[in-house]
């Protein structure tokens, strides 16, 4: 037996892997492939280092690691023997397919529904038009941006304090967010997340429980939607009329009420202040919180834009939730959540709880961008900008497929809603649209209560006049 | 009425605020303080541009402002009138305490009882000798990261296709995997998360549900606890044996069982082989799937790392959570999780749901970091300045406080524990340490079973050699 052992092992000196290492390497294999069996006893390293023209060093430092392992178990004085309970019968295992395997793992219903939810709409490779949600990464300031990470991420070493959310950043947001959006708050409200989907994440979770009524748009949302029924709510959508969300005493006291008031998900319309403080008024009486999402209220064409829900409020009850990847573009992917005052301390632990943290070194990175008054610059060239966008996308929309659909012009934002006339049927519509390169949104998708009213859900934020026209043709020939 | 109302306005020219600004924001305040009461006619823009001594267009402007957020409204050839419902009755509110109000917000159950779990240890201000968990930022090659993520930031706009998960990272960082800890995987298998804890949230929510039983290790890792807890299992915490968690068929059969193979958490013990393949042998048989959490498997001392399980497992149930921020430095934050081949889509599906999806300009940088190299190098480099520091902390504890502790040298990783002799309060003395400067971990808040033990846990890596002295000076000191 023990000049057995040398045979099976091969070391080559070709100035690869170590020796230590191949041997090391060569023994787990017989050991594992069962060709040293459990209790068998290895040649002493003197033997094996001999016959192996190899110094007992070498050796030595195999066994010690294969015995750190678990292969082998030593004790004083005698040679190393195989340790038991090394077989996972692998034969009868590999005899299975992947497949069949992987069948076995059960997920939770949650994760089982999640191909259910038609939420989100991923579409392969890169973006095409007119994708709805992307701002224009274009026009981009990289090369500030790009520096602005340098520096922060160079200036590291000297910021050891780290709370989890940025004091810089969230004094250099707050600032912004009171002259622009009306906020009103202590910048120790603001949290800093990775996602705006996260913070949604974040906020269901901490405020739902499982049976909770929870109220959305409907046509709305789909990432909210899909939010709250993860946290266990059942999501009643609420119809639109002209003014927003339509408030139904005839309907369960929802715990949690989620609307787009700067422009209506995906109608773009902006929540009068009628409305605004109806709602208010309505969450105070029930005792329910409000999600504003703000997604892309940076972007206002007509008018300044409506302050928000949570400055108008008396009673704090709104989390004011808001995103980068808009205002800046895509891959600036942070969320923030304004909590009210008495919450921060309980949803800084559930961030925690949840993993939900980000970078110091992006977050200064960002607030240096804004109190270096690059963020406002950009949004301010990106209004007038896009705002241009969205007449030529009106002008092509209308000589194209005037006769086909109805586009209320979006007070703002990044996108418009084409309602479509007749008996179109929007998600027929939709998929031949991507086949010819142009992607949309079906207005049903979106749209959680019966009705038939069929759209096109379009984003002209991203694409310049050239490409607008060029797929607006695309589209009015499908669509004619 | 109708030359009240110029009265109440009062425009500076001081080169503030824009003349249409403060003319808007005046008049709303007039309307929402109830000056102007519903149903009033404002004068005409004419007679109102007069009696300012304002043009025609600045009235007009502060009007349709006004009129789109619903203030006012329009009628042709009438004069602006305020709109209804604008009460908030703003007077029986804020007569309430901000208190009082944010009292009736009710948070859901899991929120309720984050206070309770005694997880994460939240430590104000810079870290201190021996706070657990941290890597040596002092050692980090920050300018080589900041050069990194400037070239990831700068290169952005040639990177126009983004899966949400960047497969020049999953290929770095796989290559990095399968020949240091022996993971078996095709990069796409890699998720990026923004933090381990995510990755854990996301793994737990997507297999386990309400009810069903998962296994942690105790003494074991706070955020496993919390994590499947919250996910709705029943946890059952497993005592430890000599190999590790000790696998029991009196237990209820888990779903889904939380281990620390590598160095386990808190006692830094190796799993050996034998350990290794019954655990798998067990998962198998019980249909259970295994989270095996690496979090600082790179830095080993004594001999090559154990092969992960993931490696070992012949059918795909193990689900490898690794993170950046023990290999390079708490700041890069980002965690992985390789999960089973036929999960990826699935997975991804649920990554976008709870958004927790990261920059790619990040995992950019972080893709250059290791196939440059800077990644293995800066491991290596760490690995032998922490195996100094660990020797040198051993040391020290052992001629302060020889004769009250018990510190078993861990295999590898940053921390140690020091198990208390006798009838030792191993949280009041972790409480007087911290009065110190001292940070630690009480070994009983980690202990999920009814025990006597008692112990401190200790970080060693963050500290250079006269830093672990002093520290241990001052433990020794307390501990006496």
């Amino acid at each position: 037996m023990d000049d057995l052992l040398p045979g099976m092992l091969h070391l080559s000196r070709d100035g690869g892997a170590t020796l230590t290492r191949q041997l090391t390497d060569q023994l787990r294999d017989l050991i594992t492939k069962g060709r040293l069996a459990l209790g068998q006893r290895l040649p002493s390293s003197r033997q094996l280092a001999q016959s192996l023209d190899v110094s007992r060093n070498t050796v030595s430092f195999a066994i010690e690691q294969l015995a750190a392992e678990g292969y082998l178990s030593l004790s004083a004085g005698r040679r190393p023997e195989v340790a038991a309970g090394l077989s996972l019968d692998r034969r009868r295992t590999s005899s299975r397919s992947n497949c069949a395997e992987s069948a076995r793992i059960s997920l939770s219903p949650w994760a089982r529904g999640l191909h259910r939810a038609n939420w989100p709409p991923v579409h392969d490779g890169r973006p095409r038009p007119f994708q709805p949600g992307l701002a224009d990464e274009r026009e981009f300031p990289h090369e500030v941006w790009s520096r602005c990470l340098r520096r922060a991420a160079r200036n590291a070493p000297l910021r050891r304090d780290r709370p989890i959310n940025h004091p810089p950043l969230q004094e250099a947001l707050l600032g912004h967010l009171v002259v622009h959006r009306g906020i009103k708050a202590k910048a120790s409200q603001i949290l800093i997340v990775p996602t705006a989907q996260s913070g949604l994440t974040l906020v269901a979770n901490a405020l739902l429980e499982r049976g909770d009524h929870a109220w959305i748009e409907s046509p709305g949302y789909g990432g909210a939607n899909v939010a709250l029924h993860a946290a266990g709510a059942i999501v009643s959508a609420m119809p639109l009329d002209a003014q927003g969300m339509a408030i139904s005493s005839a309907k369960d006291a929802p715990r949690l009420i989620f609307v787009t008031p700067s422009h209506q998900y995906p109608t773009g319309r902006l929540m009068p202040i009628g409305r605004r403080l109806e709602l208010l008024r309505f969450a105070e009486a029930a005792g329910a919180c409000i999600i504003e999402d703000d997604y892309d209220g940076e972007f206002h064409y007509e008018a300044r834009p409506v302050a928000a829900l949570q400055g108008l409020a008396t009673s704090p009850r709104v989390f004011y939730l808001g995103t980068f990847s808009k205002s800046t573009y895509a891959d600036i992917r942070f969320g923030y959540v304004v909590v009210p005052e008495a919450q921060i301390e309980i949803f800084e632990l559930a961030q925690r709880h949840m993993g939900m943290l980000t970078s110091i070194t992006m977050q200064d990175a960002l607030a240096e961008f804004i109190s270096a008054g690059a963020y406002l610059g950009h949004i301010r060239r990106m209004t007038r900008l896009y705002k241009g966008r969205r007449d030529r996308m009106l002008q092509a929309l209308a000589s194209e497929a005037g006769s086909r659909l109805t586009v209320e012009a979006p007070a703002g934002g990044m996108q418009l809603l084409a309602r479509c006339h007749g008996t179109a049927n929007d998600r027929k519509l939709s998929a031949r649209l991507l086949e010819a390169g142009v992607v949309s949104r079906a207005l049903s998708i979106m749209t959680y209560h019966k009705t038939d009213e069929q759209g096109l859900f379009l984003g002209f934020a991203a694409w310049n006049e050239k490409e607008i026209d060029r797929a607006a043709r695309v589209l009015g020939r499908i669509v004619r």
